[in-house]
């Protein structure tokens, strides 16, 4: 209804694409440039990136105040988040924000804190994805085929340790035998949360048109309706 | 705590076992005759069998009231299941009666009544498939390896159009490409209803323990702990 | 996104505002009358209405496949309603009509049939509620006051036999020492539900701001993203 | 089927019983000393009391190894409780531990760990409370009446600031005008939560027979089929 942009944030770790050469070759902007890129094509979203090796590690209280979606990419250096990175993360769910978090994020310490799971699974490196659809009436689903190919990506498997999903909107297939809730929304606070498996570094996924168009509506389905300034509150009579 | 055996109806359509000579030799005592035959090995339970044949379908209400779990496999004719018959079993389901519906029986008119979606999905003969258990910590799930492999099964696919599940315990993985929810809970009034999606008529696959585990598990998952003469019904003040 | 308006129907029984005088008085248009006026009052939707005693209950196909979100009030001749009548909405559900549900018609055959239970429930004329907020970051929850104060209400109490809802929105406090789930939502093919317990013919509930806003939000999350022409198929390779 | 006994703990803080004399004469044994003697009275359980002044906070791995389910009442001291305990119990949950948290134990650091969410919610001293049974095919409302009255509680009032539940059991109605989601499972690796607001510490609530029984209920639905020495852990092929 407003004519405000989302203000999206994109969070990178920023390390594997600085320091192979193979990967800098897929993601000469780092992944997050490429994330920037295809949502800078929505009129009605405005993008601030940030990386890990920035001051307080990109993240600020004032930025998250002004931010409506995190997108969070993450891998080598989960364990350098600092306690007060995921607080200030975590208050910001809290208070409406949304998170997307992609491929290896799901062990990031922010999701392990804000899902209260171990976020353990089985996973193994150079297989192949078919995607699939199962909640199809979900917003992040729209103009989503029934199944999007991969041709490359890490199989990550079953036994994915996460709370019950508020929603399972894509099932994984992998050809070396493997199945995996790829898709998955959580709500905590007044906050909306949606992981996203696909995205392994070593591979162009996020440049796939599908891949494209599920983030960029996710980041619409995050989006809070009211970003309010501080986390839920106690209140006495 | 009670002595009470459990009492397991098993309500088979048993026609392909009789017309077509390559299933009889799979299933000599109809598909009801194998899943007896193992669930009689749980001291537990006790065991009744009847058949679309039957007067009144096999089901009438006396024999529902002495029911605690209803096992049902159906599908050559899913049509001439009557409107009485469903709503025996329906009463029954909301009176606490549990209902496992096995492989083609998600089309059984009953599991549509109970579920209010079209429960249709998509599939194809001549796969195998990988069952995977994606909720280690339900009771149906307990004693099952993480992965069974069944080396003939039908297809089924994803989208399967069912409400969202109380819980998804196992996924499939098919050799062709595709996933399946494949083992899902939903509750409908004072009643707990499983469908489990193996046992294509085609292949022996209620003869494999793990299937045979996971189908008594379920039994004693959806007994009722206390099983009413009637549904639910509106009170005034 | 679109500039189309959505196009919502409103089915109203319609006996109760002729046949008894002082029901006519609060609603003298309707209550159909009185969902118009405050829905029309948004630019972004356009209202048709339809009643029981019209040409095929007020439903054709053509109606509803032009139709994408359909709200029912029905109470005194919930029975009358044919089959027909009931496999048009549903379908119509299934293919992505968002359906809103208000107070009685929670136990109309159309919402037995999509949800599966008995729709029964506990009740008591006269009383007072309190509306609480219990999941303040829904769309259907935004601009709502913690608290809506319904002075004079019908009570509807638990046990309410519904499934487990997708979420429960709102939770009723009634005077008289009740509680219900007064605002729950759930899927059912492409096809969003809400169902609102508020509005009892007796007092001008749909005539409170708050109860207005929350009808409208409901509409705007009901909406489909994509009105299917038809319910989901099987899919055979 | 086996017939080892259910090792329960229970950890009570076990400050207003020796603080404050009103309480003291309430729960002259600790409130743990209450739910030690009812829940004896089930053959099935064995019961360990421990508490906050005691070594390493009463919590130490080798007990949690050998609980089956943690009882936990804490509301003075919550912040008291160490990194290193809130690690060992959410370690234990995650491995299959039960948990039962009572009353203000919501706002303990282990289930803000355990949900992700603030736990927040709104309060009020001196009310009363009819507790009202929302699922009673849960396994925790076996034998409980429609409506449980206690005669003095706190008043805890929505917004409930907890992650989507996995089931609601029991919502609370206040004399003074709210409601609660008074009774809440959650399920967090092998480990499942079940949350129960009544039991404040200036009114004799677990001397009602009915609370005794739903916590005992509570107990045998939250022991583990089998207890894990470890949490989930990642799997590499």
């Amino acid at each position: 209804m407003s004519t405000r942009k989302l203000r999206v944030t994109i969070w990178n770790e920023y390390v594997h694409e600085r320091e192979i050469p193979a990967i800098r070759e897929i993601y000469p902007e780092g992944i997050h440039g490429c994330l920037r890129r295809f949502l800078s094509q929505d009129e009605s979203i405005s993008v601030t990136c940030v990386t890990l090796d920035m001051p307080h590690q990109g993240i600020t209280r004032e930025l998250l105040n002004n931010t409506d979606v995190l997108i969070w990419w993450s891998h080598a250096r989960q364990d350098d988040i600092t306690d007060e990175t995921v607080q200030l993360v975590k208050d910001a769910v809290h208070s409406g924000m949304g998170l997307i978090a992609l491929h290896s994020a799901h062990y990031s310490r922010i999701m392990q804190a804000l899902l209260g799971t171990t976020m353990t699974l089985h996973w193994r490196h150079g297989d192949r994805e078919k995607l699939w659809c199962v909640c199809p009436a979900h917003p992040i689903a729209q103009g989503i085929p029934a199944c999007v190919d991969i041709p490359e990506e890490e199989m990550y498997g079953e036994v994915f340790d996460i709370p019950r999903p508020d929603d399972v909107i894509f099932i994984g297939w992998f050809a070396g035998g493997e199945v995996f809730r790829s898709g998955v929304t959580f709500t905590r606070g007044m906050g909306k949360i949606f992981y996203f498996q696909p995205g392994h570094e070593e591979a162009p996924v996020y440049e796939q048109p599908e891949i494209q168009k599920i983030i960029t509506n996710a980041v619409h389905w995050a989006a809070p309706a009211c970003r309010q300034d501080a986390p839920p509150q106690n209140i006495a009579d």
